[in-house]
């Protein structure tokens, strides 16, 4: 077993990570570090440094704050010799994520950054469908209601907070897994709120490698029904990823998929890039959002409050 | 010699390449394309689909144009097998900038993606005069005259078009180029006039991979003196590079340099490259600029007319 540490007692760390961590056969929890969080029978740490400095038995840490101060928990904690497990999305900047991977290299310690609609139980087969497939044109569609989600979650409004693309960019890390080759962003629309930095609602255009068209829709707006949905046509028919790669269907016909097991599956190859001594670090998702604030023509609409 | 075709014969053809491929002792300039100037001498085509079909000794071309349409034009180019030279920066995004490198990759041509400033004549004396010592500080100040520098260029003022990170993005090449490891973004903070979709001014706090704090500054509105400055302090005093890398002072002694030859030396660069069928695509600098439109602040400012 590998003696895991937690950072930030979070929604996605009560939520996921911690129910997660104690099915795994893999990791054993013993210490948190939160601000004014605890969790049930093992230690608790104000910070990082005091769990660091406290808990020698720990081989390795999941950080699971905002994105906007991971980058120097992972810093301290490789350079202290632990292995690290990012969430998602893996820094505030690109530059951030290279610095992160020049770290891990030298101090000798596997990194995961983590994004877990990868692990969604619909991507490895509808990978395998897609593989002798010719693709014709993909649709993204990723609208929520920002207020169930993410309620009163100041941070990613914040410059850094992603805004609309903390969903959307789920999308664009199962498009790249998807799909080989880069996928490229040629055209972007991002609506800001008047009183936000960061976006509510964006549309993006991409070209697969081969120049195949991908047209992806995020808006946080959504009422009612939610959509987590990628279609994908092909010259055998439509593929449909629905809620957020947990469901699969060709031609409309629905497949059978194992259970949801997203953060397990994570804890899982987590483990595996451990004993094999590697890291797994793709920032592709995080370079399509960078790109899209790059050549985004920005636009602003209503205020929004929480 | 190199049988060479240019694309895009606008300011920085004429005022830089055509005058460094005359003097150039590997290229030969056989045909160039543009929408409606033609240069002495050389077949003008109306585009480059129209230069590659009709100029199959051409071996490579060099791209000019503004960044938005230059993805399409080096896709073309290195489908059709012929060497590419992109002026900066390399793209309009990060992610066709890698789509490139694979097209490179996949054809068997060189790629080389062109930092003009880098191979200013106080670059590589600066680098080795740093090597050995402790660097406490960085500097920049980016500063000029938007209406001098590019008048009625309204392609800059496009998304995709850059704004004043055109010029930073000089500074941000010399900086990445003088100094080892990763730098990353911290903080930015940018400026756009009120009827514009890029900025006219930004404020950039950035980090070496030791952790040396580097400050930049980048304004349009700068009238009278022009400031392209990076200063740089050490345990062995303070090193200035001034006009954009072509001037070096060391504690305030101006330090004897060879003539300004950005562009010869990179015609040098390309064919050095070609001989030995290698590329050199390095995307650090417009990852930077990504990174502050991502994270950065924004604010607006009077509108900018020209």
């Amino acid at each position: 077993m590998i003696s895991l540490g937690l950072v930030g007692l979070g929604k996605i760390a009560r939520d996921q990570h911690l129910p997660a961590i104690a099915r795994s056969a893999d990791f054993t929890l013993c210490a948190v570090a939160s601000r004014n969080a605890r969790a049930d029978g093992v230690p608790a740490y104000p910070d990082l440094d005091a769990l660091l400095a406290r808990e020698q038995a720990v081989e390795a840490v999941v950080l699971c704050q905002p994105p906007q101060v991971r980058h120097a928990a992972a810093r301290a904690a490789m350079a202290a010799g632990r292995h690290v497990f990012l969430e998602k999305p893996p820094g505030a900047t690109l530059s951030e994520v290279e610095d992160l991977v020049e770290a891990a290299g030298r101090a000798g310690v596997t990194l995961f950054a983590s994004w877990h609609s990868r692990f969604a139980a619909g991507v490895e087969p509808a990978r395998s469908w897609l593989a002798g497939r010719r693709i014709e044109g993909i649709t993204i569609e990723w609208k929520e209601d920002v207020r169930q989600w993410h309620p009163g979650q100041d941070w990613i409004w914040q410059p850094g907070g992603l805004g609309v693309f903390d969903p959307g960019i789920n999308a664009l890390s199962i498009l790249t897994r998807l799909l080989p080759g880069t996928i490229r962003l040629e055209d972007a629309e991002l609506q800001f709120p008047a009183n936000r930095q960061a976006p509510i609602a964006a549309r993006l255009q991409m070209r697969v490698a081969n120049g195949t068209p991908v047209e992806a829709e995020f808006d946080w707006r959504q009422t009612g029904r939610q959509s987590w949905n990628i279609t994908i046509h092909t010259d055998a028919g439509a593929l449909l990823l629905a809620d957020g790669g947990n469901s699969l269907f060709v031609e409309g016909a629905a497949q059978a998929l194992p259970g949801e097991s997203e953060y397990p599956a994570m804890y899982d190859h987590f483990a595996a890039l451990i004993a094999e001594r590697r890291s797994d670090v793709d920032a592709s998702p995080l370079r399509l959002v960078a790109d899209a604030f790059l050549i985004g023509r920005r636009s602003f609409t209503e205020a929004f409050h929480d």
